[in-house]
């Protein structure tokens, strides 16, 4: 936890739950590529030692994250142009690994390092959230919005694409039509037509929301298997992308099978003699449930 | 159906429609063993009949079901603990078949029995609806509540994950957001909270909930080819499954073909004569839309 | 734009906005074989041109569509039964392609074309949608409906299966639980119940109906860049069928590198200028961001 960080603050507190602050508030937090970097890094890092269990992410000031700062110098996206794939050098993309640096969207980096953290992950969305601010929340598990939130997949006011794997979540999110409307009208929402859209859990007057998020990301890990968490999380991403019941079953059999010669003997044992359980598992070392695991 | 049954009962009436009865009232129908060896038959052989138009399935008693039975000696998960797999036999299993017995969740032997009936199937949740009991609704198609229901993926206060194929249904049910709250909350939810969610059908009173999943079940049948209907019911569960329209364009269009040469003649006739229609197929006697039928 | 059509008319905007109306009024607009080969047609043809911008289909008279004409001789469905496949024959079709002109569904060319349309189309369903008059919907980006919309998914009253991909669409759109009650039911369903059950995104009065969708459409097109409206198109539709974020990771980083050196740098201009950006991009001339573009 030691890392020094320019763009985000990290603060851990005795039940694990961290509280990471998107912290340029004179630019409104705008989403530059040091805070990409920040984000990749304390996402991959430091969330993922054992003493994390959890992780609520905020805005420092008045806003969430006002979008890619393009107040920059140069190429704001991050991308070197003269590296745009032909064709050809399109499909060996494809066909050799989806890691070429030189065509990878800075945004989803980040959300695929928040999507890997076997943690809850909840968005506490204080202000306006726009562009990559609304993108990234979408890779967290839960999305709680102050009255003052204002969110805005306002990509198609740039020419410009949704990014950051949001084609992925947003439609599971919201469903197809509600996604293609807010992505097609590019409009900014406000926190009720977020909520009553399903992107949002709950709705919290501003002084409310951060609290509220601790309190429930505290619900999910005290006295709980961080092991059990962590594949939990992992079963339910993986297997609503997966073809068939029977391809969830071996994953979620495999899952059942470790934990309950893991932490599930001692839940079994603290419920029957009627006691909170201690839980030893540890997130860092999972096992293997599904392939390439 | 002359199937002698020691936890659960099974009556089939005059339309088709069959009660299934989860029946250990004494232990709040807690799941054990024996029942799951009962459901896993009760729904690959007797359901098949052609006979069975429909399934509702409920609870003696004032529970549905409580969960799994912690109360018995021995291994209450089914497992063999021998039989853990090496990472290199766990990717073995995968990559031979996902069918190995050593590891295979008891609960997703019943739920995959459960979805693989090509009828309508409907959960009458009387009461508490616990874990494997909360899990095994999944995999039906409809579920209706009385007011006394509770349902509780509990399995992380066990230090266990939720199992049963679950990971598969329940984000596909109520979306990713409300599924990781619920499993990570392990709460117990009352009537209101999972027909708001998207996971109950509707909400009746006590008295009224068997006979509307029965009047619910006939609607379904009477005067319906079934045929038609089991091939709707596996159009619907595997193409919400596959990457493309396209890829559904083949599987409906087989299954149109069929049923437009077979019961189809005698529904469009019966439509232009006027009259109800007599169909003639049979459920058992379905034909091959999918690989692998 | 100058094809003549017989059950179809299309007209274009100075804005781009077409509207395509089902025109069959004396019989309610029913579907038959001559209106599948002009959807076909106009969806491939004349929707691409890039004068289109957006697309709104409505029905002349007081339906939308009263499904496939029954009335006319001969095979209703299109199918030629000599050509009914033999199982191998059948694995053949599935190994070789899904285009086997001999057992495609009509109803699914209908859809595909609208489906491949990478602008936004809209349904004024303005009456009646029955059977292929409601699946047709299904592929259309957002429904819209008349109070006096009329909705009936009713294949199984004739004994045979939603057709036309909508076992791809329907359960996407409205969850698997409600997809499988408005299919085993087969009833006629109001503009209230789509409404809440997200089927259609908004009810209007009759008159207010097409003035309305039309207004929707141009909020969608007018000062966009059409090549980024058709990769966000693309992109959700796609990527909601990808198992994981990884995969997703790819295609929005080749678009958003696409348009980010293409109408994205206009856009991001005309930002920091605070001015209306002027897109020259063209739908017709997308770069390939999956494979098989």
């Amino acid at each position: 936890m030691s890392t020094e960080y320019t763009t985000i603050t990290w603060t851990v507190d005795d039940d694990g739950v961290a509280v990471l602050t998107l912290n340029r508030p004179d630019s409104l937090n705008a989403f530059d590529l040091t805070m990409a970097r920040e984000l990749e890094q304390v996402f991959l890092v430091d969330a993922r030692d054992d003493e994390v269990r959890a992780v609520v992410v905020t805005g420092a000031g008045r806003a969430f994250c006002a979008g890619m700062d393009l107040s920059g110098e140069g190429n704001v996206f991050g991308l070197d142009e003269s590296l745009l794939p032909s064709p050809e050098e399109f499909r060996a993309h494809y066909d050799e690994a989806p890691y070429h640096d030189d065509v990878r969207d800075t945004g989803g980096r980040v959300t695929l390092a928040i999507h890997a953290l076997g943690k809850p992950v909840i968005a506490a969305i204080n202000g306006a959230a726009v562009g990559i601010g609304a993108t990234m929340t979408l890779a967290m598990d839960f999305r709680m919005v102050s009255t003052r939130a204002r969110i805005g997949f306002v990509f198609g006011r740039l020419g410009i694409v949704p990014e950051a794997c949001s084609s992925w979540f947003l439609p599971r999110l919201v469903g197809i039509q509600t996604a293609l409307e807010w992505v097609y009208s590019a409009d900014i929402l406000d926190a009720r037509t977020v909520v009553d859209g399903g992107l949002a859990r709950s709705v919290h007057e501003p002084d409310e929301l951060l609290p509220a998020a601790i309190a429930l990301a505290r619900s999910f890990v005290v006295d709980r298997s961080p092991v059990a968490v962590a594949l939990a999380k992992k079963l339910i991403y993986r297997n609503v992308g997966v073809a068939t019941p029977l391809e969830a079953h071996l994953s979620d059999s495999l899952a059942m099978y470790y934990t309950s010669i893991g932490d599930g003997k001692e839940g079994v044992a603290a419920f029957l003699e009627k006691r909170t359980p201690t839980f030893t598992g540890r997130a860092s070392e999972l096992p293997a449930v599904f392939p390439g695991d």
